[in-house]
């Protein structure tokens, strides 16, 4: 399995909000996870809301909670909304089944993490992980 | 950045109250928060119930956590209620999207803090919100 | 019993400041509690660190939960800290027994509220938190 | 007052990390939080544990909160160990009264936030908080 070092988690935050500003988005928060749900680097922009690195925590975290992308997500609690509210205190308040939230896969399909960004819209927010992840020769597994 | 000192967050504070009385309205509870999401000032009226603090600071800090005025807050909430569930959870419930809760901006447009009003009905504990701002010559966003 | 009305419960706090001013004290958290243990006045000092009211209320729920002052039940927890570890649990992070937490109590010596500062050290704390209670004419009870 | 930007926070982790392994300290992780204990920056190196940025976290906002460097906590904290424990529930487990916390104060004294590092032994762990403050021309106040 890929390991996602330091470096490598990095570069896809830096990329990831480097698209944000490329296209105007609000202020952004951005946090790449390993597959054990733990943060490995975290950036939130000037002028972002302080709940924004906790939403997009809950985004990546419920990517490897769950094992598939967030847009998955999001359409799986539209359509079982109390077993997402179920979820969420099963999890602690740690899922949140949204889009921006984007499983990272290698080469060989395996989850090394996720990334979940928070600031504008579900779509906006997952144009930038989806990028983010990319940029690194890495899968974006959107579910 | 302008800076919310004491006195200034306290004289919001008696401002919203002060309307409060002068319009009837029910006993209110009223805080004010630092761009942190943490209390400067809190005060609760007599007869208010003993809950209006806590959703008077969630009104505030999900202001200052989503990085907008309650009264958008409040219209997100009801395009998505999975998504603010989840974020109830994910804050640990110092979130209410809700009317009563208002940005505080300086002249440059910079976010120096909450209000938070709960007691009477929404758009009133607005009202005092955003009166008690602008008594005070800053701007009242409520998104 | 006489209650603690927010007129008042804003004059002990204002007083207690209004002292620590005078006397140099560093920059302090002070709240007044009615004797269901909920926040009737909180303020806090430019400067003060951002846990200051989070202690000066448990200092004051400590009071009221334990049916003494702050000074007592310090003394208490130095006797026996395992019993202190567990009210820590038993209150959910409610109570901080420290001298800074005062009993208000009326003319017949019923419980009327509680006071907490934080900010300075302890035995000045209380200090500010006596001469708030006195001033307003009812009685510190630092146990 | 000076706002530490997500630039700065950025450039203040880094170096801490360059200092660490210039040094040859084991693995860190290191944030750094605005003066209302909310996340800018958070890097974990490969290899470092997984809790490490949970106590990295909670050293700086030990800060914050109190409002005093990691240094003076971590002696105070041996001086009062029961107000500690009382501490660490009052504060939901946010705080972390040990070395390798420090304040970031700007040219006029005035708290910009907070640097949190956690991997090494507390004293290495605060050469490389002093110093990623100090490279971008900022006060680090360890108390």
């Amino acid at each position: 399995m890929t390991t996602l070092t330091l470096q490598r988690a990095s570069d896809i935050v830096d990329a990831a909000l480097a698209k944000a500003r490329e296209l105007g988005f609000r202020p952004l928060a951005v946090t790449v996870l390993d597959p054990g749900g733990n943060a490995i680097v975290l950036k939130r922009e000037d002028h972002a809301g302080i709940l924004r690195p906790g939403i997009a925590h809950a985004k990546a975290w419920g990517c490897v909670g769950m094992g598939v992308g967030g847009a998955a997500g999001a359409r799986h609690a539209t359509r079982d909304p109390a077993f997402f509210a179920a979820l969420a205190a099963i999890s602690e308040g740690r899922v949140a089944a949204s889009r921006g939230g984007v499983l990272i896969r290698d080469a060989d399909g395996e989850v090394v993490g996720a990334v979940g960004v928070s600031g504008d819209r579900p779509e906006n927010d997952e144009t930038c992980a989806v990028f983010g992840v990319q940029s690194v020769g890495l899968t974006a597994d959107i579910g």
